[in-house]
């Protein structure tokens, strides 16, 4: 007999086939494509955007989500439903006419945001960005009537379903309690140690080899993989063919470096997603924050530790040599320097919540409607100082205007890497209490205990779990953010 | 009013963008994609194709297209209309069962003949090649029936429009009665002229280098295009971003830069495909016989000419220096030699022709059922001794199981090399005449006018034209097969 799910199955598996298409386009797009094939590039992603959106929706999809609730299932086939609604759900909430209004002032926003941003120009950007948050409040409305959140709660839970902004005030509300204070002792602490900062050139062809044999450190399958170059580093492609990709500046290695072992992070985490399932939605990572929680513990936890620092640095010195700046002892503080700045995506582990939680509380004053666009720089401003100290009063472009988010309506998304830095202190630390060499192993360049422990708490799971079951399954506990905490005391005072 | 036809525009729009993902995602497979992605590409692949074909075979696309047929159109939108009715009448025209079936006895074919052919293993090859002479035999009825043509040439017209056997039987025979002759005589000609092959090895670097700079003076557009590397050259992507492959090897790089030109004969073709029609079928290049006439303009008529050699001597120069070999006068002899061998695509142009004689000779007998499968391997060696005077009994390997074309059906497209030849040949001795200064030009590496002549005469008409309008508008006459002999005439006697 044929089930309603089995039904929804096949429905999903080609979703699947259309995302990988789009996936591998859309890499490619950001990697390869010559400048003239964009506009075809994106009409035809659109024209696969608008079928995958048809194919999701169609009425049938919402009668079988129906009748699959009273079909048997076991727990991973009940986990799998549970995600094919959540998706269609989310698809088939909004109007098309909705959608397609946001996804053309998006474009529009983000499109003029390139020019506006290098050219200072709130005025010019805050006139778009009006109408992208008149849509997402429309949005959030019809996504909050649905579920019964509040409006920001409704695009918050799209991207880290389970999570509300109660739970954000306590986490956030916390953080704000201790670490300006702590970033001051630390920058304190810091002034007093030299720190040189090695000359270049770092020749790009050897910073690629070095990338390369960190990733292949890290357990990076080139199988099922590549490194390549794109303006903005991401993690694209798909569990069986995952694309990382960097940029290089010859003037210095470590971004480069260090934004590698981030998404050679997100990687292995795509890399591991449960095989038996791929193509279905309970194969796919549990929400962003635990895909950032993969991403930071490589970079943060395990990639910016002494030990690890230690253990690749002879690859450092055989491409980059002897040069000053690059003994070893000098590398490591390099890697751990603490210094509050205008952007976020620049910034050091103790800074960055700062950065995120300035976002989180003006986006959710904004889609709650307590606020208007006209108010962010003045709030910007006003939290910039309260937080990292630094004066940004009339520098939109490295304000308020740094990030591409909130130009095509992504609300919701930013608090998820500071969950993410939280989880990934927690996890760590849990891998280090059931591993007990594996501060060793770490030095000696043996990391394969810690993937087998991240293999077995975290990526086989892919969604089977909500991210509360999951992280208490793993750790024992839900999100404790006195971790994070810890981690910053003990590397940085 | 919304018109049948404007319908069919869209639908075609719609088929060309799910044909732009296809293609940059088949362009990936080839040449960026990490072997664990292949079983997730294909199925993602086949997905669409699915897709497409559904698409295309609509029962209201039929209906369309009659209703199309009494609205007020232009010459270019009847010419539209005429190759979607072609499109639709090859999908349409045969029951899904069938195209699984062939689709299914191909793959399994052709991947068993990759390690087949390395065996010599004619057994278990002819095996699985009965079943897809099996049913190309049945496509080719069933399209036989609808057209009222042979078998052979329903499947040949899928390739190349309008030819038929019984015109290639009075092509090919002419060649025949001199071919043969002419082989011999060049061969014992150049017996007598020293020829020194240069030693390598040549840095890939560097081949890549002159092959960039032989497509640049060939008037590429690398905004639109690429080259990479994959293991069987080729030309795709899409008329806007176009990618083009070739493959190097350390011990020579004639075969590299060669193979560059040709696919950059076929790269312009696609650059220069009328604009604004792209996405329509009018826009498609006319046929693969008359795709490669560009591609062997390119290499043949211009690329292994003496001024155009001569005018890019300098590049090869600037990149490999003054080794023994690489002097300017044995540089053009290497391009120029005569030599008859067993694999077709290391022929050169004289003896290429006989290798694509002797396998339309069987594929035809094959198709029509005048022969069977048994009976290739004697064929084959009868034919290649008495077309290029070469014994290769026993040698299935580099005999008739060297090509790709039979293993998954492809019955009915060796033709259209040698076609190509010859309309390479009359449309070359057309722009000598209409361009008083094409030679001098050539020797100057200016290709202005010549490139101006092929887009006026060929590119920018995209499938407007039939093959035998086109070449008649562009040369005043139909295929006339006196020019190919004329020329390798001039060039080798
Ligand atoms: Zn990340
Ligand atoms: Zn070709």
């Amino acid at each position: 007999m044929t089930t309603a799910y089995s039904h929804l199955c096949a429905t999903f598996t080609r979703l699947s086939h259309y995302n990988h298409l789009s996936a591998i386009a859309g890499w490619d797009m950001a990697t390869m494509m010559p400048s003239a094939g964009s506009q075809a590039r994106s009409e035809a992603l659109a024209e696969l955007s608008v079928l995958s959106h048809q194919v999701l929706t169609a009425k049938q999809v919402g009668e079988w989500l129906k009748q699959a609730g009273n079909e048997a299932l076991n727990d991973v086939e009940l986990a799998n439903l549970r995600e094919m609604r959540r998706q269609y759900q989310q698809s088939a909430l909004l109007p098309e006419s909705l959608v397609q209004e946001k996804s053309l002032a998006g474009a529009r926003c983000e499109h003029a945001w390139r020019v506006q941003r290098r050219a200072n120009d709130w005025e010019g950007f805050s006139e778009n960005l009006r109408e992208v948050v008149r849509l997402s409040r429309q949005e959030a409305s019809l996504r909050a009537d649905a579920t019964g959140s509040s409006r920001y709660d409704a695009l918050l839970d799209m991207y880290e379903p389970g999570m509300t902004s109660k739970k954000l005030d306590v986490l956030f509300g916390d953080l704000k309690t201790w670490l300006p204070e702590l970033l001051q002792k630390v920058v304190e602490k810091q002034k007093a140690e030299s720190c040189i900062i090695p000359a270049g050139p770092f020749d790009i062809e050897k910073q690629r080899q070095l990338g390369l044999k960190v990733m292949e450190r890290l357990g990076f399958n080139f199988d099922a993989g590549r490194l390549d170059v794109s303006s903005h580093p991401f993690c694209g492609g798909v569990p069986q063919d995952v694309r990382i990709t960097t940029r290089y500046n010859e003037d210095e290695f470590l971004s480069s470096m260090m934004g590698v072992i981030h998404e050679t992070g997100h990687a292995r985490y795509e890399q591991n997603l449960p095989k038996k399932w791929l193509g279905q939605p309970v194969s796919n990572a549990r929400s962003m924050g635990i895909h950032e929680s993969q991403s930071l513990l490589f970079e943060m936890q395990l990639g910016c530790s002494e030990p690890f620092l230690r253990s690749i640095y002879p690859l450092v010195n055989a491409q980059f040599g002897e040069r000053k700046g690059l003994d070893e002892s000098n590398f490591i503080k390099l890697n751990q320097r603490v210094q509050p700045g205008l952007i976020r995506v620049d910034a050091d582990e103790i800074s960055y919540p700062a950065h995120v939680i300035l976002r989180y509380e003006i986006e959710k004053a904004l889609i709650e409607g307590e606020i208007e666009v006209e108010d962010i720089p003045a709030l910007w401003s006003h939290k910039m100082q309260e937080y990292l100290g630094i004066d940004t009063v009339g520098d939109y472009r490295n304000g308020c205007m740094q990030d591409i988010h909130w130009t095509d309506g992504g609300f919701g998304y930013f608090p998820t890497y500071t969950l993410g830095a939280m989880y990934a202190a927690q996890l760590f630390q849990c891998a280090n209490h059931a591993i007990p060499t594996l501060q060793d192993d770490i030095a000696r360049g043996d990391l394969t205990a810690l993937f087998q422990w991240l293999q077995q708490n975290i990526w086989q799971h892919g969604s089977r779990f909500s991210t509360d079951q999951l992280i208490n399954n793993a750790t024992g506990e839900t999100l404790n953010p006195a971790y994070f905490r810890q981690h910053l005391e003990n590397r940085y005072l």
